[in-house]
């Protein structure tokens, strides 16, 4: 079994909170991310594909897709952008690491399968935190 | 002459945009920077101090002091805040890197010339944009 | 399947030996590892837990508590220590970096499992040597 | 289950191509990466292995094992190396990342399993590209 | 004084020697880096700009204009190519790192030198080998 | 004027106190640096030369002989040693960032100067504490 990578960069502001939530219980959980007027990170993406290794080209795939539909599909979309109010995928979804990258995942993996399988979407808000999706189990 | 350096990190969101200028001249110059709802960053910041070694201690500045400060003065007012808005120092101020690096060392100039001399303060605004400011010339 | 990893750092002093071997056996096991006065790293540990995301707070873990738990339990009771003398839980051990991240696993298992599940511990010595461990099999 | 990997470092030069493809399509597959005098890189390599620790030693596998069988059996042969010409091992292999990576699985894998399990063999191009073989299934 | 940087990459190949030495000299001088069919690098380079910030901008120079002069006059001309073939102004020159950051120099200061003032180009061969150029004294 | 910088790594331990101050007063200026038992680091340790590129070579020094210099005179002295006690060019030296930085110049100067002028020696304690020594004046 052979795995790709491919990492992108985006820069975005978010705020956490939940509108069902009173502003307090919004501060209790999310803390200073709950900032009303937001803050923001650089945010890293890697894409993880997996299948065979194709006998004439040496490629799982060629890198230049992968590039192609990471960016139209997603960065494009989310770069230098509010992900609360400006990304029509993210409308009414709370942007937390955990539901970028979920979110990150449903837009590609469609496009993906047409030449390989998508084994995960990798998102770093900074250096040291980061969350990884695999999928749903079916 | 001995320089010691210290690195800190925060996440803010910011826009680019001169209150002056046309919405078409904003564009034009900050581009996809000035979009309306904002966008953030990973910042970080590192402050260079310079001076003499003392001899007891093998210090330049005991660097806790030199972490209190950047803490006090300037961290705990930028990070996870949106520099338009919730920055006092930097009200009525376009936020580039170049003007937060700038009023950065506004903020923290005075306290550490108490120990030693603020010789730089650099900003990273992305791994590959960063501005260095070391003062204006007397 | 979603994961959620927390990169902390600490840094310590060690040496590797076995007082059941001669001084040349270790030497010869552990080469300049073995250094009687000892030698020390900045270390970095990767924590991930794994479940499944919280519709309300789009979380799997409040990360708040995920670095509170490992801050006590762990960090605080190796970081600017000496592994073969002061920390309590590791008396007795070879601080090789595998026996560290068991350790570090065994210190925080049961209270993570409160929340969601330890996957793995991730420990960097340098950036060229980590070990990683997913626990023992049932 | 602990895993435990040995970063390592090469600078080689590549082209990728097919020679039963025209001109065309070789441009056409590999783009700027088919250029005829070729390019070059910073190749990183991770090597993970896995197994149980030993109670007297506390390694999985003496790194010092592990770099030796690394660096005799591959590293060697690929630093300050061509690729496409320079390569024993390589020969008539189109030296994409994904065929690189496979290369080095084989190179290794007899000699590791006289002390423990190889688990993985990741190659990184750039820092936003790379690949990862585990092995084939059996 | 206000600075500003901007990294960018490029992956090319090189082969170091002088035509007037003979191949025992060249071994002797240059080493593995002599190896007659090349090896390559990711390179990283940093162009360091200074002056005054701009009251109406808070730009010390429109990162665009920087990019732009960076990419057509430098980066388009190495990345994916040949250093001792492939690039005009390099020709005749022997691709050290010291030679690379000089001719970059050379390309791009009249272009800058009407916006603002060139300050440094450094160039990364690798994470442990880097040259900076500061241009001419006059 | 061309600057050519080459990094290395060593790691080592070591504990912060001057024998001449009371252990309160040891700890009120080392804090946790002055645990009796020492702790560790990874350091990185960058020398910067500087001086005129040689036309026949392209080179400022060969590499290999700063590389030599570097390792045989500091890095073998320093490496998975104790810093109090193993360094002879340390003994009766608190050895803080800054005092090692300075002996490090001062192991490595006279020799480099038979080829060109030690510029700079920059001394990484953690990612986020650095200082940089750049000789005395005179």
């Amino acid at each position: 079994m052979t795995f790709l990578t491919r990492r992108e960069h985006f820069s975005a502001s978010h705020r956490l909170y939940n509108p069902m939530f009173s502003d307090e219980k919004n501060f209790e959980i999310f803390g200073k991310c709950s900032n009303p007027n937001g803050h923001g990170h650089n945010y890293y993406v890697e894409v993880t594909v997996c299948g065979e290794v194709a006998a004439d080209t040496g490629f799982l795939i060629n890198l230049e897709i992968l590039k192609k539909i990471l960016k139209i599909s997603f960065i494009d979309k989310v770069d230098h952008k509010n992900l609360n109010s400006d990304v029509e995928f993210l409308s009414n979804i709370n942007p937390t690491s955990e539901n970028i990258a979920i979110a990150c995942w449903n837009q590609i993996e469609s496009q993906i399968q047409k030449y390989c399988k998508l084994y995960s979407v990798k998102l770093f808000e900074t250096e040291k935190n980061f969350v990884e999706f695999r999928g749903n189990v079916k």
